[in-house]
């Protein structure tokens, strides 16, 4: 590629692939709603509030690939998500459009599925079951990415980022843990592979008690090498959750028991 | 019921349920953005922004019951669609959560699947594959119907219309139909069961054309009496559509050709 | 036929079959752990336990049809249910394997699936969810007859009724009411067509509302004709249950609320 | 259409559908091996045998419509075989190719999956079993024809038809039965849909012993209308075939039992 | 967990898990039929029938888990599996309810799918095929064991033990193998997990030739490290059964061959 | 094996199977359409047209295993592929049953499945879709495979070879590539293993990238060792194909484009 823009370059993820991927792309635009500083001559970096069109035209054009990390990825009152992530994934789209379709890996999330139980496993084409309003814009996300494919031909990775932190750190990511370097790995294959399509794959590591089945994206030739097993005994030294904790009954954890947060006093 | 709630009263469906439910509740809240004149004394009226969360509140205190047909309906620029199907939804969400939790039967779209060929049979848990900005609203209307059912229990009933008119009127119909007196009767179904839960319904009659699959909510008990089939001598004499017109090849039939349609200038 | 056993003559249904099927053997022998009298020539008679495998065996000799009604059909004590039905079940296999294998139609139950919600839709290969020690015990004769079917090459239709009864008198009864003149043609069908094999087939009459496919077992040709829905006004005008209410919750209704019943002091 | 070419107008089959098909077209074109005579104006009549390249091309040329029901249709020796069904369909496709793709009706057969047993309920995807020679060859038609449909858009229903008579005659029947009606409005909407594209279809009336779904071909809108089951009486009556004869084990019936059919004495 | 108890901790699967497992409790109670005595101070031994309630309530009580590997483990007399594993299946259960439902390994057999052939990959939803009455027991097991979890919450995992011996020693092993290593990790799982639900597990080894998928039981995290493949050349040096050889035809073996085992002479 | 017959024995697959097959059997019999000679006494070489009945039927005398390689194995004109593939393959199985039904393991194609997308995972039951003239006559070989398996117990292993080479070359084969040394462990465990009965087998290597799911044959204990992936950096840096290259588009890759070959001029 030319040019890779990573929205959300300030955050735990964007941070660690800004570095990673550096060599995926001749040039790296980092972009994020706060403002960043270029590290090196190969990265650019803008300003960028997703929710203002013209700005997120702007920071699209001349780009070849997008790794859209961008907007909330946590459960925030309603106006917040709808900002970012409707809003907003809406002119990423229509930027992506204007600009000769750039392929995009766009971070959706495991909590689109949140509430099925952990003693179920899933593959990509089961029906949503999101755990919050955070859940809902991401279902949305890839509706939209969907119908971009089928009317315009945009081609669209729905990643469902399980965990992605350094290490997993609690029961719940010994099976939805994604490490730094298997997202960049699968970063690489998507912007690699000559045809996507716009397929939904699940974001996790080689974890052997994953909930999620990627079998049917098994042509993208990605192959995690981590595995959170390794943590099982530190985590397990740590205490195990009871039986009722969301933390080991719904894929969504916690996220799962989370109100509707408003900023409002309750009607 | 005490009083079944009717958004989009003034709008083709919502006028003739008004009359055809009369009978289903003491009492029919009729709402709409356009001012509507009660016709009898167990009517009233509301003018609503669906897109106003006071609003909405207020018109959905003390219902039982919301058949909620409010919204646009059709393709259009997206900030009509986010005001009132994205935010409208999720202030009707909101609204129903403050006021115990009255039964909806929420009118989503086959817009919501309008990619798929309409020589695919499809049954009610396939992804999605929206035709275009008004399927993707009404796609994230389910996941928000779905999401308060899993996180409040709130019930839903997800009826993706087909076409809902006095009778069909051009080739598509033959399968897509739905007659005013099959939606009449499935309305009641769902707010007369028991236990509703948050199923997807296809609305569409008896159609021996039909594209759609509703045995899983055949529980329900709903059996639609009506069949487009009387309507296909007169309208294939008006001639068939031609092999690559959308309307026989796409379940959306023609909306799946529409542009993104802006106010705007193109970039 | 030459001489059909009918288990349980002295019960409900069977006292309607031994009038009802007269025409489908020469002989109709009707057996009961109570005392039978014979209504004219064609019938004969016989007291016969379950748990009594010399009774048993008399009982099935010169028979080549068994329409095995007999046995507990209630939750009961685990005693009762392991003499009529678990012992009963085996002596009445082993009798058959000793007298040519006649054909054999086994009363299993809608409660060896009863703790499926009343919301899902059930082919006949679905697991097992029984609601207590008696659909445990249908369970178990379910397997019994495949077990000697695979082994022996016995032949059984293995028939889940509903609720077998003059007419549907509850709200349950709307999806899961079997009238007498279908399990009539049932019967009729199972003894006459030539290659029977091993089938899980659902007792139930042609219900809009009921729960469960029957497409499997198609090829039987069987048609029910009897619907519940008849029955609709007058059982929702006595009042319609409460959506916590395992009458419409649950497939196997109020049994799923029933304890294990036991003869002795709890311990 | 303007012109309708029937293979195959002198068996049983294109005899009844050439009067019954009358009006689908302004002109029949009618073909066969054997000689035919015209017997109205709209008729014309071809001699021609299908393993002959330049006479199928021929024959095929001017025409909009081919409802295909040339060739071996019973088990013969291989060579037959060979030249009518394999070399003749290729033949067809080839003429078609070159004469601008006019839509194809094929005659397959349920001698396609033959050695599925009786008891099994089948839908038009499920691998091929097929009985025999002539079995293989109506597979390999249904091969040939989707190649031709995914590389140059030659659209083809393959119709797998089951007996097709003018009433059941036999047991098998009972559930394998076609009424020329029935296949004669099955063509009809073949070829008066506006989109076809290459699908199998069970060419069997409503019988309801038929061991075929049709649900995935629904879209078309076809509804058969007459029914096996009004002979049940009569044909039982002669007799109920006994359990091991393959007229009652394999959908098949005795075609799975006859030999490899050769002209030369065995090896 | 506190105190384990191990049934049948005199078998030869008993005897091994009792060594290995010591540390997955404070205390091992091993019961037998048999008279056990304990090897160091952290075991208990109790002889104990099943089939006595009394007993049975007895054994279970203070216990926190429970490897029931008690009671007939081959095909045997019907009166001796009645006792061993249905009555004494009963009573462990109803023993469990008076105890606070410790959780459950229940171990079931693959002799509940002994019919099927050893071509057929299988999951554990299929329906059961048992080969005798040992295995029908073992389905009855599985039944009882979902009824107490659906009624009560009581948690069992149904493990189907391929074939668990020191090593493998016949053609069928290859893919039936669990080792005893294998066997005890899967049981720390079993009774580690916070959350177990009541699951039907695979017990075999990762052996390449199984016949067997345990992917919807991943999320268990468990992963067999043994494999029968190192075995190949010995057991393929000492001769390959015959193509006809139920050894090599059936999941289960020579059980399907097994005549029923009676005490009493024939009838 | 007393003696395994290779025919295409001259081609590139038969060059390398002829050594490293030769401790299969006692002796192994070449056969090609070419002249080939013998390189060792364990071999014998036999010059035979597979369209001579009489030749294969002396081809095959003695033998009691056929690797059967011969025939077209490329897009070529009907009459070529008809000859060697359609006749051929009638002729092979008509000599294997004179000659008491040697097992058979069938070179079919991914040429079979040529239209699918590269995108879709593929198990063995799917449709076929073959992707020229050379992939419908190796669909046709399956079908005819299957039927003599059905009729007469005749056993094949139709293996569906992806790209047999010494290595990968292109970047569709690190999807589809075959190793010699993979295909020789298949064709080892096919003939070894006591039963084999007719399943359709993905004759690929352990490649990441594969599309095709083996998981319904893993019974057969077959367990490729290489991988594709260690020839990644390799063909990726000779250029990654186009997005509409069909290279990378579809599973057949450019036998997806080839015409209709024939030898003369177009119609």
């Amino acid at each position: 590629m030319k040019r890779l823009l990573i929205t959300g370059g300030a955050g735990a993820i964007g941070r660690v692939m800004r570095k990673r991927l550096s060599g995926l792309a001749d040039a790296i635009r980092l972009a994020d709603i706060v403002t960043l500083t270029p590290e090196h001559d190969l990265e650019e970096c803008i300003q960028c509030d997703l929710a203002d069109a013209a700005a997120v035209n702007a920071m699209v054009a001349d780009c070849d690939g997008i790794l859209h990390l961008g907007g909330i990825s946590v459960e925030r009152p309603f106006d917040e998500i709808l900002h970012a992530n409707i809003i907003g994934m809406y002119n990423l789209y229509e930027a992506a459009r204007a600009h000769g379709h750039p392929r995009i890996l766009f971070a959706s999330s495991n909590h689109t599925v949140g509430f099925y139980p952990q003693t179920q496993r899933l593959g990509a084409d089961e029906p949503l079951r999101p755990d919050g309003l955070y859940g809902v814009s991401k279902g949305y996300g890839e509706l939209l990415a969907r119908m971009y494919f089928d009317k315009f031909g945009q081609e669209t990775a729905s990643v469902r980022i399980g965990s992605c932190t350094k290490e997993p750190v609690d029961y719940r990511m010994l099976s939805s843990w994604l490490s730094y370097e298997d997202f960049a790995t699968l970063t690489e294959r998507v912007f690699t592979v000559p045809v996507l399509g716009c397929p939904v794959i699940w974001g996790v590591s080689s974890n052997p008690a994953s909930w999620w089945d990627n079998s049917n994206a098994a042509w993208l030739g990605w192959q995690p090498r981590d595995s959170a097993e390794n943590w099982r005994e530190t985590i397990e030294a740590e205490g195990i959750p009871s039986a009722n904790d969301p933390l080991v009954t719904r894929q969504g954890g916690r996220f799962t028991e989370l109100p509707i947060i408003t900023n409002k006093p309750p009607v």
